[in-house]
């Protein structure tokens, strides 16, 4: 890696066009001086805003394109409308040539995943790429993957995740060696499901490197912060995901409506608005904006769409830190400890 | 069913003994005066407790047994040493021989689930029970099923799902036709799993009778409220509830710092400490505790082990509900609508 991390940004992705990212960019940049940004996107849109950021402006360079990928497209069409010419393949295609360490994107999500996919290629050792996000915690914050990526997973695919968390998590969160846990159920007559206990199998035999395999969490060990990665298939991991986001907006509703209700409750409310302020800030989504897209030959960045500038800024500095801190060495050293059988069979399998 | 609703108490399940479950009982009778009970436990124990309590005792009998299934007996265990003699055998057998409309333990899950499929066997046309809960959501409450009762689901088992769901939003909730959505994954580039996409169609067919399918609803949607009835399988819907749970815990412990770490957020919190009090009993998990094992010859009540008496007593309240508003009926009618070749080759399968 250069000195400086080079991010490359699809300075049209997400919902309300290029302001947002770009605004974004000028306040991780300030947080990050040693950035440097690569911008996709319509000139005639891009460049005034540039231009009303002197430093972002400075910290960059500009590359037009008139093709952007709508958000409602499916894959299969961004990738035939898109491919070589909009600004999220060039922003990709940035990392592919080594021109950038990293993308950062608030696009459609199923177009970013194609196209990575198609362009970057998966890396030696993984068979399917996966969603990963950062979760907040009793404890501070946990990686849980796959989010979304791929439904469904077998034995080794969950032990790849497991490996590719817990190089997060130490890029992340500054770890040796984070502690890592499979997803399951608790349920007395169910014991899990096969692939899972396989996976644990595989994990306690140390069939995929070194990591700190602490076995099976529940649900609420998620929230709990009991493992610094808890690894799950897409499918389920998504289910989560939502839930907790569900379960959050719903209890905000409850403690807005309760504060609301009587008179002492108003005057409560104004006492410790302070500590209500800290409480929303806590529970700020925009604050852990920024799934990553591992197992490519390349870091990608998928942020929100519908973020603000706060929010796209917390995706950037998710994006730095995987740079400055080589995830993808990391992971590949990790892979590169596994038995090779098992690699050997994963890939050809 | 007789006029009065005759309940069954495994009055030896749960992490407290006999106290819990005639504590709630005593409750749920001020409720219900409808009610009979019939206790089985041990006389030494239950009988000084009930002695405590003129009402219900007058509302009960008490029938002796000195076996009583251990919170921590494997499900083969627990049939191998309490089958025709424990007191949770004795009252699935009350249902069973139609003693009593419902059953309701606090005891050891796996043991009651093993016991109640071997001895009350499923429904016809339904081919693996399920558990069903209700969930708090922003516009009252929701069955969500299955939380954990078997692992993976076909298509036909998903409907299934959405019948018995269906049936039970209308005895809890008192509606009519119940809204019912199927949880799936809501990213661009993955459509679900292909049961799931089955299972839909099953149901915009009208193959398992003219519920009010709404089609797919994501993890969010379950706090939203979006719809009475959400169908997912046991694995997915254990995780998604234990989840939430741990972010309601999490958020919980959130505001109790934020409340008490300024003098003026402590003085805020006097104010509004009826509005923080409205806010915790709207959180109490005591007022939905009892899951329902649906798809058996008999309505069983699963309460929390950890409970309390006021946690019983929910779950007495529910199965008072299940057996009152004829579930069981209401199932089966729903069930008999289905296109005969549907449920004939389910019942095959």
């Amino acid at each position: 890696m250069s000195e400086k991390v080079r991010i490359a940004l699809d300075a049209m992705g997400g919902d309300h066009g290029a302001a947002v990212p770009i605004a974004g960019a000028d306040i991780a940049l300030t947080r990050h001086p040693d950035t440097r940004f690569i911008l996709y996107g319509d000139e005639a849109v891009v460049g005034p805003l540039l231009d009303a950021r002197p430093a972002l402006k400075a910290a960059s360079r500009l590359i037009h394109t008139d093709v952007a990928i709508k958000m409602d497209e499916k894959p299969s069409q961004a990738l035939r409308h898109g491919r070589w010419r909009s600004s999220m393949w060039l922003a990709i295609d940035a990392v592919k040539k080594g021109d950038a360490d990293v993308v950062v994107s608030a696009g459609n999500t199923g177009a970013l995943m194609a196209m990575s996919k198609f362009h970057l290629r998966m890396m030696p050792g993984v068979s399917r790429p996966a969603l990963a996000c950062l979760w907040p915690t009793l404890r501070g914050e946990s990686v849980v993957l796959d989010v979304g990526a791929s439904i469904g997973a077998d034995a080794p695919h969950l032990a790849q995740l497991a490996v590719m968390g817990s190089a997060m998590a130490s890029v992340v969160f500054d770890l040796d060696r984070p502690s890592v846990g499979l997803l399951n159920v608790g349920v007395e007559e169910v014991k899990g499901l096969e692939a899972i206990r396989e996976a644990a199998q595989l994990l306690r035999n140390g069939a995929y490197g070194q990591i700190d395999f602490k076995g099976f969490v529940e649900g609420d060990d998620i929230g709990a912060g009991t493992v610094d990665v808890v690894v799950t298939e897409g499918f389920t991991g998504n289910i989560a995901l939502k839930t907790a986001e569900g379960t959050a907006k719903q209890l905000a509703s409850y403690l807005r409506s309760a504060m609301s209700r009587t008179l002492a409750a108003k005057i409560g409310y104004l006492f410790a608005r302070q500590a209500f302020k800290t409480l929303k800030d806590k529970m700020d989504p925009r604050k852990v904006n920024g799934g990553v897209f591992l197992g490519l030959n390349g870091v990608v960045i998928k942020s929100h769409g519908g973020t603000d500038a706060e929010g796209f800024a917390a995706a950037v500095d998710l994006g730095y830190d995987m740079a400055r801190y080589e995830l993808l060495a990391k992971i590949g050293r990790t892979l590169g400890q596994s038995a090779p059988a098992a690699v050997a069979g994963e890939v050809a399998s």
